[in-house]
């Protein structure tokens, strides 16, 4: 998909060839999705390194040569003939991934290799930025959380439980085409709202309660992630207000995000608005990530970031406010990083929905 | 749950403190279920460590030590205290866990320490042999299956996608009260169904074909797992002669298991079946594989694995025939190895069902 984007690791630190083991990196960057083996590429070769059971598939899958580990032609032994071909002695490996047990076994048998380079940011980055076909893939699964969240609003009422709810949601997600969760489906009503990561339960949804569903699938090896907050029944005036805050909060954001600014000052055209309402307490999480192959990818829109984000970068816009033993409100459209502004992937309403 | 089989690691390695960071590891040992953090042991000292997010958790779930780790009192720091402490200098480690990236930065910081010892396999052999409590949660993770295989047979006709199946099949396991998949549902019809490893697709269900469906979810932490081969429509003669094999070859197994056997004694009750019925080079894959925190926990019933099963392992039994090109059988039960034989954990019928 990138090799231009490879290429440019060579030049750039000095790595004369990578080893890629890292499921998604290893389909990215050479077309293989079994994700059993190990990609090799030098200036010079191209190989998914794989076993019997994935060697059909690795050739249907990728133009990269492949060739078949086994007991009589092991992994490092094919690893030691490529390096000594390509008369490579630094090797870039991704370290944030490799197990130390995997490492240490290399290690012990590549005896030629004079540097091991962690490379796992420079590998990771070349991901960062789409392609138009990334781009489609990701706006499908969004819109397959689109369509799901709108059949689940069907249905639900007080006297649900949170889990029957997510098990309504995840089940339409699949039928419209969704292959499988992006993550663990996120449904809190009431009190458990307050807390940003909780976990369905048997709860029942009661009328008052705000429910927050944070939710999405995965379609071709992309993800898809979208938050909503509804309530059940009538909102008070308080409700009402805080949730036009997080709103007002994600729409400055929305408005205000171009490729060019950094994650910092992304995030804090959303941090402004909620610090200004007097919540600045209660945002305790960052507003966005990027999104991919992984649900959670780099860079972030987050206070501690300072990557200046590009065009077709693809990032969540997710602020929150979390009142401690009340309630919380989170919305969430996925989008893309335009030249000028963002492309919003969620299509939802973002209205307060009373059901 | 299991300190004296921790203190048994200390005794026969030699290691003077574990630090533990595979989140079921940390679950098991200390009741901690975040799963972000290091649990630290050694004699004297029982810690989890972890972020402010989640030492209140840590604190309810553990009897553990909690030691809150943040940019004033970072990890290593944390680390250095206790191995002072307890005068250590070999620590053991999970290396088929543990990341590059993090070993190395221990490495670099923990000067003190004089052998890091991999200690992967003996950690993970002290969850082997589940206790009262552990059964029962498997137990209850593996009826829930039984009752959504029971509410999918009710819907499932010719018409239906493979996805379509796989969706209903998840909604009742979630309804049920599955907290997530244990692992991706396969449901492969037809022709897909002599792949073991197949994906749910927009194939629809037609008259004769087998389908084969393996999915498993997970109750209170611990999965379950289990397959079932049914036919749509009626099943021809060379069908039936072929589940009937299958159905002999499990059954043969779950007769003949039992405590003290190896992985390898177990597999060969089921392969000689299938090969005595000349379907021998159409068995791929294992018997079985033990199944616990993980889908997939050693010791396994294959033909490469001599460890000696006990009492109160829990492993799947699943043989499968597999016929290039045209379909496939597989059936699988979970069961609890006992003195005597085995208790069969999994409840749904195996007679050839025709739909």
């Amino acid at each position: 998909m990138s090799r231009e984007s490879v290429k440019e690791i060579f030049h750039t630190t000095g790595a004369e060839a990578l080893f890629i083991t890292d499921p998604h990196n290893m389909w990215y960057i050479s077309g293989f999705r079994g994700g059993e083996g190990m990609v090799y590429i030098s200036p010079a070769h191209q190989v998914v390194i794989t076993d019997s059971r994935y060697t059909e598939a690795a050739s249907r899958e990728s133009d990269f040569e492949v060739i078949e580990e086994n007991s009589a032609h092991k992994r490092p032994d094919i690893l030691k003939e490529l390096l000594r071909a390509d008369h490579a002695t630094i090797v870039g490996y991704e370290d944030k991934f490799m197990r130390c047990f995997e490492f240490s076994r290399l290690q012990n048998k590549l005896t030629g290799v004079q540097q091991w380079m962690p490379l796992d940011e420079q590998i990771d980055e070349i991901r960062q930025v789409k392609n138009e076909k990334e781009l489609a893939l990701i706006a499908k699964a969004e819109a397959i959380g689109d369509e799901a969240f709108s059949e689940v609003l069907k249905v639900m009422k007080a006297g649900m439980t949170e889990m029957e709810v997510a098990a309504e949601l995840e089940y339409q997600m699949k039928i419209h085409g969704g292959q499988r969760l992006s993550f663990d489906t996120i449904i809190a009503s009431g009190q458990h709202s307050s807390m940003p990561h909780a976990v369905p339960t048997t709860k029942k949804l009661e009328n008052g309660d705000f429910v927050t569903m944070d939710f999405g699938c995965v379609y071709e090896g992309y993800c898809s992630d979208m938050t909503r907050t509804v309530v059940i029944g009538k909102a008070d005036e308080d409700q009402k207000k805080l949730y036009q805050t997080v709103l007002k909060a994600q729409q400055a954001a929305l408005d205000g995000i171009h490729a060019g600014m950094t994650g910092r000052e992304c995030d804090a055209l959303a941090r402004d608005v909620i610090s200004a309402a007097g919540h600045g307490d209660h945002f305790g999480h960052a507003l966005g990530h990027g999104v991919g192959l992984y649900i959670h990818e780099s860079p972030r829109l987050s206070p501690n970031d300072s990557t200046v984000i590009r065009e077709n970068m693809v990032e969540s816009v997710e602020p929150g406010i979390y009142i401690p033993g009340k309630y919380g409100v989170r919305i969430e459209d996925l989008v893309v990083v335009k030249e000028d502004g963002v492309l919003d992937l969620s299509h939802s309403p973002k209205e307060l929905i009373e059901l």
